[in-house]
């Protein structure tokens, strides 16, 4: 069985999604990897580490003709053109709706394993590829705050006077949020973090930041542990109810996101007049019209004073460990898609298991 | 007593030389601060907080003309040019010998007190800007690796796998060199140290580190605490001994200058090219030719899949902090150069106190 992996095309994407560690284990189940050439040097996996370990170094057309494509972002009309009639597509397809290189796809008989799918139960979470990369994306995001940041985020004593730690406040407290909470707490920041998810609360404290709450007169918990949308005037009071504790900070990470929805407006262009010149704002939900209206997607901007910082794909910017997480995810997957047969490695009917049935992106759907 | 406080002019250099909570304390002294409109900008201290707190926003050309200028860096030719006659200038010269700026300002019979030239005694710490601006380049070093490196510093353990600590050796065991050890051991990297000079071993293992420790048959130890140069023949030995431990480095951050002396080549290309690929040496002595010959001032390449990064100006990327420690510098120096007469403030015999004594640039020296 033949698992095509072929370079990332999208501009910016540096990571790639089977790294040799995972080829390794893969060849050995009898999986047959063929990498396209250069498909993990912005990750920092030269071709010779792939090779080295059994994997089969091949042209972008053949990657991408093989009968398992593993990929991380959605393809582009060309890579589906390129792919096999009846082949399995698995990757973060990131699809709200309408889409044509689903559509394209599902045309010619691909079948679409969607990563962000995956269930949230504990026997997928191996698998969980939207976990694994918002923790890396907690991560980085804290690293980017410190590095724009004009101050140090730890308390500093020096014979020539003392700098505070840095009143840094995470919004969202998910996978993402929870991870920068523990690295801002690493690096000795005096953190506080809210999320409209009150049962978050003991997570925050645990990891030692203080919780802040607010009452806002409903919860915004929703399905399977993520947030939903507020009702207009539940928003109103929140903006309003955060606006003082988020005008003292002095770094601000937010990752308030909702699936296929635009994120909720947390951080308002009054609460960045009232910031303390030189703070800095670090807007994960940049992509869907951000936290802050003032981000701008891809850009660091400076408005009021403050630094806005909107880069969209944090985990791009940590490629080999996000590579590595991604690829121990498709393996996990891949683990439970197939058996050992007669003659070799078979596919078992993706429709029978939970995991691969949630998975998959129906035509009709 | 007049103190002009003028913008930086060298390109990059974003720090201020007084802040506005330095023009507070030095006007209840009974100076007066001219500080020059948006000096304060790029440290994030808008022109309104100085002129609160009792400073007067000036043209560049008033700043200039002052009885103390104080500045951060060597002044141009433009700008004694616009020095008084008979004044005093205090900021870090960085004077390796003959200099046209430094000739002019004695020309013009300028005071030049350089900031780099404060003893290293307890009394004068608390003015030791040379230590105050390390500590900051150490700790930014590592925000600046970490946001480099395509890997975790930490141990990362979650469900997908786990990700072991990076390995990160600090060279030099300097004050930035101590501040990079204790910010990598706050965000969870395995840090190893190395130093010239043997007494170091202490300091580096009491911030949670591990001292390599070499045989070169010499000890590196010289004048005020700083390093001295080795001969030809430890050098040589120095470089094969550390080969080993540096090529199994993820993350290298070097920080090992001699004053007015080329720095010591540590890291030679040959262990670069034995590096994983993806690792990252940050070589805080890029201006002075680096610990790797492969560096590049200002600049980050990419040799042998090896990151590099040479920036040579951490300070001004921590600028709000960098300058509050500066100014705090200035501050207690200013403090031992003047006391109150029948007239008000009267400025103290400069060769009378051994501080002033010996930061004086002679026009025979």
């Amino acid at each position: 069985m033949k698992i095509g992996v072929p370079r990332e095309s999208l501009a910016g994407e540096t990571r790639v999604a089977i790294t040799p560690d995972v080829v390794k284990k893969l060849t050995g189940k009898g999986f047959e990897i063929l990498i396209e050439a250069g498909a993990g040097e912005s990750a920092h996996f030269p071709d010779d580490e792939y090779s080295a370990v059994g994997g089969t170094l091949v042209s972008n057309a053949e990657a991408l003709a093989a009968e398992i494509v593993v990929k991380l972002r959605k393809p582009s009309a060309k890579e589906v053109a390129a792919m096999a009639d009846g082949a399995i597509y698995i990757g973060l397809v990131e699809s709200c709706g309408e889409d044509e290189s689903i559509k394209a796809m599902q045309a010619k008989g691909i079948r679409v394993l969607a990563m962000e799918r995956i269930p949230r139960t504990s026997r997928a979470q191996s698998m969980d590829a939207l976990s694994s990369q918002s923790n890396i994306a907690g991560y980085r995001a804290v690293i980017e705050a410190a590095a724009h940041y004009g101050r140090f985020l730890p308390l500093m004593m020096t014979s020539a006077g003392s700098a505070k730690p840095a009143k840094l406040v995470v919004l969202g407290a998910g996978v993402a949020g929870l991870q920068a909470i523990a690295t801002a707490r690493r690096l000795g920041a005096d953190v506080h973090a809210y999320d409209v998810r009150p049962e978050t609360k003991e997570q925050i404290e645990s990891l030692g930041a203080k919780a802040i709450e607010l009452d806002i007169g409903e919860s915004g918990s929703g399905e399977g542990g993520y947030a939903r949308e507020l009702s207009d005037e539940a928003k109103a009071k929140q903006q309003q109810a955060l606006a003082d504790a988020l005008a003292k900070a002095h770094v601000i990470i937010s990752t308030a996101m909702i699936p296929c929805r635009p994120a909720p407006v947390l951080i308002t262009e009054e609460v960045v007049k009232r910031m303390r010149a030189g703070s800095v704002i670090v807007d994960l939900a940049a992509a869907s019209g951000g936290n802050c209206p003032l981000s701008e997607a891809d850009q660091v901007v400076k408005k009021h004073d403050v630094i806005i910082v909107g880069h969209t794909n944090y985990p791009a910017m940590v490629p080999s460990d996000a590579s590595a997480f991604y690829a121990g995810n498709l393996r996990n997957l891949l683990d439970i898609m197939v058996e050992q047969g007669e003659a070799g490695l078979q596919l078992k009917d993706l429709d029978e298991d939970e995991i691969t049935e949630a998975m998959q992106l129906r035509a009709d759907a």
